[in-house]
């Protein structure tokens, strides 16, 4: 038995948050005690955000199954593991809840909880990173669609290594891009390249679904979620076998 | 069967006091040898903590559940998971761990045994900061109930992450906090900050567990601790299934 | 049931791709940020591939198997986990997807396509290099044979501290050799330079191999591979027992 | 049934080796490209010797345990996991694969083979650091006591986190430290300055094995090693079961 929506959305609103508070928090704080050397604060800044995932997806992943990303949920209700009307609803708690992670991240650092992002993120080579950078992210989480631990640790992996291999860093979510262009800070994007980032992910999570329908037919849509583990409802069943949350 | 308090009380000692070490020994190693780069100075001293986490908790979760954290120890209290009495108990231990990690750190250093510590870590964006830190960490936890090596993994990434995160550097444990007032180096907090420290780490932790009660009702109390794996006594039973400590 | 060939070619030809990408890219972007710290720049650099290689593994493993390196393939062959054509039909899509993915690198990052790198990587203590560096990794895959997560950390791991380890930063790979060549960033390598490399790879793997054979006798060549996981065709199989991925 | 003695004696050769290699290597590796910044090169070193070691334990553990270590192998000889003659012999072993590790290490960087070390690693503080890194290495394997993978995350994560919070840098190991003295490197330690380390090993990692006598009584000697997995010989049984070696 799956959770009520209102519980799954508040999971999702939460995990969203703390992921964007994750970002950019360790980006200000990278920002502040690295200026001179920008390898180093986005050294700490992956690591702290692949970090921040994987605990995340634990923390979460029970209830709603870590999604925090709107491309991965539609890209879920592509292949009916959700409704499209659930997708949206995913959507907008994870929208809302990047946004407070901005504003969280914000207070914790003691600035105005609000600032509108300089920091010029366009061209097709941005563009095509964010397109690279989606597609790689639904291959990995469709290839460990099976276990809830695998999935959170190749997740956290793949964002930590995306940071440098992808000239965008990666942002590969329409969530926390948006939520991003309200930080003035080393982690933030301009308002008006967010919806050229927009659609290449949306086109990179696209082409995996179509990819792994030919590379993987078998794949079964219930199990299609980066964190599918145990859901809360059979958290009540006793005695629940280990076997089901390895 | 659990083990007896005497060994759970030693191994509450044991870990925090580890714990400890790792946080304050890695600072003084990571401020002698970056003493100009604060940024690479947290990052190891970030990454030193997550990994020796991850250790301890394999090391003694077995024994007592790993929680190194009075936090966590009255929050599994207020579910039913300990008695009040035991939390209590539980409490001292890693309280006086926590100060015998300081004087082991600084032996091992050649530093003098205590030394009171004048780093000034106040304010409101601190108070939110170990808020936030104590609230994430026990969703953590909570969310990775059933499966000791998740909560080994995610524990120490989601403390490497928050180190970065948050402004505070995520201290997110009273023992902790008490312990680190000792120590006039990196790692230090000024005793007159330590009670604001640990009120805000306080509601934190109640406003998580207040939280995952509706987000997640089921979670069984006798299994709410970060390492709760086979119990010692369980140990000496032959053949034990090794589906018991996946 | 296995996959279709060409299933298992398409995995292998964009696990590899992507490993390039991560490879090279990332080397772009830690040059880029790091000019003048050597030391910081691969630090990043082998972070950043290990992380990715964990990730690729759990993507394409169920597929392939995820050897991504024609060494690993010809090993298996060696072994009868492959016929000797199939290991040369996986090296090709090796090599040609380990091309595509220096291309893929150089336009994330406004490169142009193709430029052959002049950095020189020659002498005997490169070629020992690259025999230990192979060598250890088919021990490190071989070692892993039966769980697939283990070989996804265990070869994401060897890989990272790899970097460090050998005066080559260990290339360890014929395809990933032959694709760096094609790049003159932080991590090309000149083309006269490959042949040695592969030639001592070659030697590395092939000694594994043999060591193997009496130091551990019984493996069975079913499984000798490094994301051996849940074949795609065993994913239409409802139900699927979740023990067969841990 | 477990390997024949010569072929678990080759895998603790092999495995030491490597280690050694690891440490060894990665430490003139960060000496060389991080030469005005020695909290850079410490930070590669702990991560390239942890990653390596999660490998090397999954590589050798089925066949032999892993233990790379003679404080680990007489540790185990006193908890009766192996004859005292067998550990020995595993001393043995493991002190001659430490020092061909140097070599190869050497080799691989164009160094003349053997160079004594001046680097002085002496006083109480020193001492203090081999005793409570030892201690604790001991406490990590003694938790992991069931479970193969868990034991190889732990035990890298130790090390690396161990590297920074003690003064010594962690040692933790007769034989590394013995073929650390053979080397006139970063990782290097005066032989004048060996016996009071192996000293200090051994005391720690006594203390360890009677604490946990008391810890948690019930732990199976034939269990106890770091890397104790399926033995080859079982590796021969076919159905396997998956369970075995989660």
């Amino acid at each position: 038995m799956k959770p009520t929506l209102a519980r799954r959305l508040a999971a999702e609103f939460l995990g969203t948050a703390f992921l964007v508070t994750a970002v950019v928090g360790s980006g200000i704080m990278a920002e502040r005690l690295s200026s001179a050397n920008v390898g180093l604060a986005l050294l700490a800044n992956a690591i702290a955000t692949g970090a921040a995932l994987v605990a995340l997806i634990f923390a979460f992943g029970p209830v709603s199954g870590a999604h925090f990303n709107p491309a991965v949920s539609f890209a879920d209700a592509i292949e009916h593991g959700l409704t499209f009307r659930e997708a949206a609803a995913y959507s907008i708690a994870q929208v809302a809840g990047g946004i407070a992670g901005t504003l969280v991240a914000h207070t914790m650092f003691g600035l105005s909880l609000i600032s509108l992002s300089h920091h010029a993120r366009s061209g097709p080579a941005q563009f095509f990173s964010e397109f690279v950078a989606t597609f790689g992210l639904i291959c990995v989480i469709w290839g460990c669609v099976r276990s809830r631990s695998n999935a959170a640790f190749a997740v956290g992996a793949y964002i930590a290594g995306a940071y440098w291999f992808t000239s965008s860093t990666s942002f590969a979510n329409p969530a926390v891009t948006i939520a991003r262009s309200l930080t003035d800070t080393f982690a933030g994007i301009r308002p008006v390249d967010v919806p050229l980032f927009i659609l290449a992910q949306s086109a990179g999570a696209c082409a995996a679904v179509f990819l792994f329908r030919w590379l993987a037919p078998g794949l079964p849509a219930e199990k299609v979620a980066v964190g599918e583990g145990p859901r809360a409802g059979e958290i009540n069943k006793e005695p629940v076998s280990i076997l089901e949350e390895i």
